[in-house]
């Protein structure tokens, strides 16, 4: 298989994100990262290049200078596709400039850091006719993709009901005021977005319920709480969610529910079945009804496959032997990398290959921020949550 | 130890909960159920008392009939209380008729079917000077007792954050229709009242969240649905929550989460520590923090009585020998039973048995059930939950 | 229901187990405790019978005593069965004394002290014609009923290998030298048996085993092991086992696994499903097989009513709200005294009832004990355990 | 970090753990696969070579041939070391012809075929002065290297009792006549060894026994069954040991647990605490005492770095993201490629880095799996297990 080569646009020292995406995208060998610019400071950035084995040449100073420089090179060198793992201010203007300059991208979420931003991206993507991808990394588990699969093919019956909660407690103390990098950001709302919690793991969860269910959020209602004294976003939210089709959903995203780790879950109930999944022990789906015992489906078993070609392609090894967090982030990875492989060799990709987030799931994660955000400082119930 | 007398005022053939309180009442060997009327049909009424080996004097058919000639008996024949374990709708009524004829009460609830007739039970409860408990038995499991005395004794910290849910599948088709008397009368506004899942289970949940962290709810939010076609009471609540002190919370109460059992389930967060505890599991709570592995508890060992004097009171076997569901209920019973005792000898009751839900917490149920119907139909966001 | 008249030897103040059998055997409301000896001090007995509430005249100061003047008394007021909770080496004498005066006994475990005096009981049983019960109490849970069942109907397919546990860790240390009145007489051999965890808690598990498959032991090999130094009885325990038709199994007992409470497990595998159930969350069964999901079964649904007659007639509540030790405790009370009624009215008791532990189970129990202790002795390799 | 070049025997297409080697080698992106033998096949192996992006020159026809061509390059061209992945019985061979050319060796487990192979090649590997290790990947987990480090520092006290069990159920039926590849050759005694499930498995968990309790197997008696009928080697045994100190322990390692997928675990039982592990949930760790709540540590935290810098340097993520199987194979070759590197820079390792299984661990694994086969033809209960 041709290897593809890899930009990065931030992911410096210590950043744990830009980490995950670099092992994500190398896990299956397939993608080289040759190029990139790691820091705002030229130097730090010069420093993690050559940690990172990268040619001076190509560790650069600023985004701009890495756009233009790359463009010039030859096509069998350039860079084949650039990540974006910056904190969320700089998604917008990193990813415009690469794709009007021919690359396909890769971003972190959130997309950007306002519904405006986000729509000219969209724009900007259809008329770059590029590859755009969003790292909603936890639809990439096999076990998200056997539970869609299972809601699509009817098993569940008419959805009701959607219940899915991302705690976590690493932001129960005021952590970035102990120089901690990613609670600086993450809590400065220039940089990490007004919605705190909402934006991070928030719009996690939305693209997780609306992944497995296929259906978009129609109006909400929040309740966003700063417990932490003098933090400058929400750590805490609430929202109350209507669905397409008369679902009802609760979303909760929290990141002052101390004790717990990166409590991502979600249950789906339909009216003849139910679905559960919890991210921490990511390799089963326990699907429940009225009638039996409830089941146990377990990664990497055949019935498994034969229910979800998705889930199977997304395994890498046997049941039993348990695949986790990284995993699933390459498999964003590896469709996004497929589909580009094939525009290059202009075949059609393995129609399971599209199956990755892109700018419109990204347009709907900053539609739901914004209306989170417009809901909590309401006295109004529903707020309407925009198709586009 | 005295055995008390017990009266009973519904519970007929195939009832569910009226088992339950008899065997609860009776657990300890120190209350013997001595009369009763069992249904509105007079028949049905003597032949349950015939199986629960009643004299047929003291099976009556009707409660008014059963007031006026246990009044009317020896002090040391009549019953010393009555447990009502009728619909709903008829909560009201028998309690005050007993509770002016001077009788202690046990109520199952919620307490009445309105926030009126709350108000008056609170009323005729005071003037009677009588005992009265309503049976929100979750109450009476020994690790709910520890999770209050951890959060009374600070080891929480300022409490931030309250999710609690209730989640049963049973009612995911009409069952009413089938003829399953517990179906048909929850599912009757007129007997079961209007808010359908919040007041059959959601008021244990509102309860649970009260009794643990010790703090009212000042305001809601409320979306209630109903699934099941043709259903005339919700079948589906979620409810955002604002408590005293600035704790937010989530309230759950569904009876269409298909393959559910009966997940009552709580989590709560502080700024120290949080905890976790599920009915279906009772036996142990999960209490973590930020800086340390989380901590099973697990009921029955020194380690807990010496947190919780209540939670040893509340055990009857040793740890790993687990007692569930009905030890619980019958923890209720115990507290109850020992008071009116301490009231017949005129001695000061154990500080600990006075640990059981009463009037006040009976009208807060219904205030907070109230505020729910009226916030689902209101396009305004939060609710007031009046004190009183 | 007639309700029956029970006796008591054994069960003094502070003694777990009597409380135990007092609350199983009335825990539905058809037997009454009316006589009784409850310790080797007549002062102590008295004080005991006082506080459960029995006439003086029936507290006994011997079981002698006791035997002679009950048989005085009229036919409608004499015990109609006795329960023999005493340490082991007074279960013989006890229950041979009452059977041969015509009453009926139920028995705590181990049987006996020895095999020899378990040969003879079972032939006194035999000749009095009485009924005789064995309070493996285990065995008394709705699926651990349903997990024998499965295996009857073939579900399983043909059996290959058991694995049963028992760890517990409250004698991790020397207990017996607290004045801990159940470590003392459990480590003493003259009281408690040679056998130490073998025959206090390794016996249970042989009788799961037993109970589940339905296969005898036919040679095992043991390795016994006092840790707590100073200790005169062993307290671990790990036995290879040889069943009929071919099935292997292992069984561990210990009292030194420090931090385990009562972990009795049991795992079962056929060569189309395996089957496993835990004590400590005994509402659940896991079934699972190479071809799909694992299941998990939960006591109180119909589709476990459907599979197992047993099961359902062991519960006593709906599924969700859970049952546990003091229920599955009274399941055999409840077969053994529906058996016993129906001796009084000279009817058939239910089929169903008939399923309790007998003089044979503990006859086999003691075969087990004795050939453990024997082959820990032995540096041959296989002891074979006699078929009676 | 200077990247090593890898070279590889066996692992030809559908090979589950050359490609898993493959994967865990180059995780960290500091290990470049340049040359291979993958198949018996010169023309399989050729193709594999392609599909792995390997030069034709370094697809090499058979590994004399490999060894033979490797060692003729430039020093900055050749292999620095070579993985072995072949089926049991070239393991030595293999690893005996690339020690002996003076490249450093990886070779997966069980060791040899023999004992004789095995004391062999201790001899050749102190002789060649090259780096050996063993793949026993399930000593990588974070959470087994805090286990090690929790019983080294004495939290758990003086050792009394180790249960270590490796249940599977994928050869419950014949598979090996599917045209199963790794079926067929594990069943095969001449290419897998005699052992059956004790060689693929059961020397697994002897290692990890080994690994956590720093001690070593003393005797053992051991049960081995064939229950697949027509099947050669064993695919059950249980195995009763006593380690040094006095410890006892029980060892399972079964093949047709059906519908158990890789259920590798151990209890490790002081006089202090307790500790649990199970390689399907590795994240966590199990602690329990007498004396309070149970806790479970988590990967990923402070409080594990602070009691295991080697947990801490095995991890790659933050607490609450997953890591798993294939991180903790990584783990072992990251330890292993650090040494050989600081060999090449004359440099002192990283002393965490020197924790993987080496040529002694293979060979304790080997005299383990031969003192189980004797066992099993004995009539002697006890057979030693020589320390060499």
């Amino acid at each position: 298989m041709t290897q593809l080569r890899m930009g990065m646009v931030g992911g410096g020292p210590g950043a744990f994100i830009g980490d995950v995406h670099r092992r994500a995208a190398c896990l299956d060998g397939d993608v080289e990262l040759v190029a990139g610019v790691f820091s705002t400071s030229a130097a730090t950035s010069r420093r993690m290049g050559r940690e990172l084995g990268l040619s001076r040449a190509r560790t650069y100073g600023s985004y701009l200078d890495m756009v233009e420089r790359e463009r010039a090179l030859p096509a069998d060198q350039r860079i084949d596709f650039v990540s974006v793992v910056t904190p969320n201010h700089l998604h917008f203007p990193v990813a415009k400039a690469f794709l009007e300059a021919g690359f396909h991208v890769v971003c972190d979420k959130p997309m950007t850091l306002t519904v405006t931003e986000a729509r000219r991206l969209k724009q900007i993507v259809r008329r770059s006719r590029r590859v755009f991808a969003l790292t909603h990394n936890y639809t990439g588990y096999p076990m998200v993709k056997l539970a869609r699969d299972l809601v699509r093919a009817g098993d569940l019956g008419a959805l009701r009901k959607v219940v899915v909660q991302y705690p976590q407690g690493w932001l129960s103390t005021r952590l970035e005021r102990t120089g901690h990098k990613q609670a600086m950001w993450r809590t400065d709302p220039a940089r990490g977005g007004a919605a705190g919690c909402i934006g991070d793991i928030g719009s996690h969860a939305e693209n997780l319920a609306e992944y497995i269910t296929g259906l978009r959020m129609l109006e909400l209602c929040a309740d966003l709480t700063t417990f932490a004294r003098g933090r400058r976003v929400a750590d805490d939210g609430s929202v109350l969610v209507r669905f397409q089709q008369g679902v009802r959903g609760v979303l909760l995203a929290s990141q002052i529910s101390v004790g717990e780790e990166n409590g991502l879950a979600i249950w789906v109930y339909g009216d003849r079945k139910g679905l559960e999944w919890h991210q921490e022990a990511p390799n089963v789906l326990r699907v429940t009804s009225q009638d039996g015992p409830f089941e146990v489906w377990s990664r990497g078993n055949r019935y498994v496959a034969a229910r979800s070609p998705a889930a199977a392609r997304a395994s890498r090894l046997p049941a039993g032997h348990p695949e986790a967090f990284l995993e699933a982030f390459a498999n964003v990875y590896r469709n996004v990398t497929d589909v580009i492989r094939a525009r290059h060799t202009r075949t059609r990709p393995d129609p399971l290959a599209a199956d990755f987030p892109d700018v419109d799931d990204g347009l709907r994660g900053m539609l739901f921020i914004d209306a989170v955000v417009k809901s909590a400082a309401s006295r109004q119930k529903w707020i309407k949550v925009p198709a586009r």
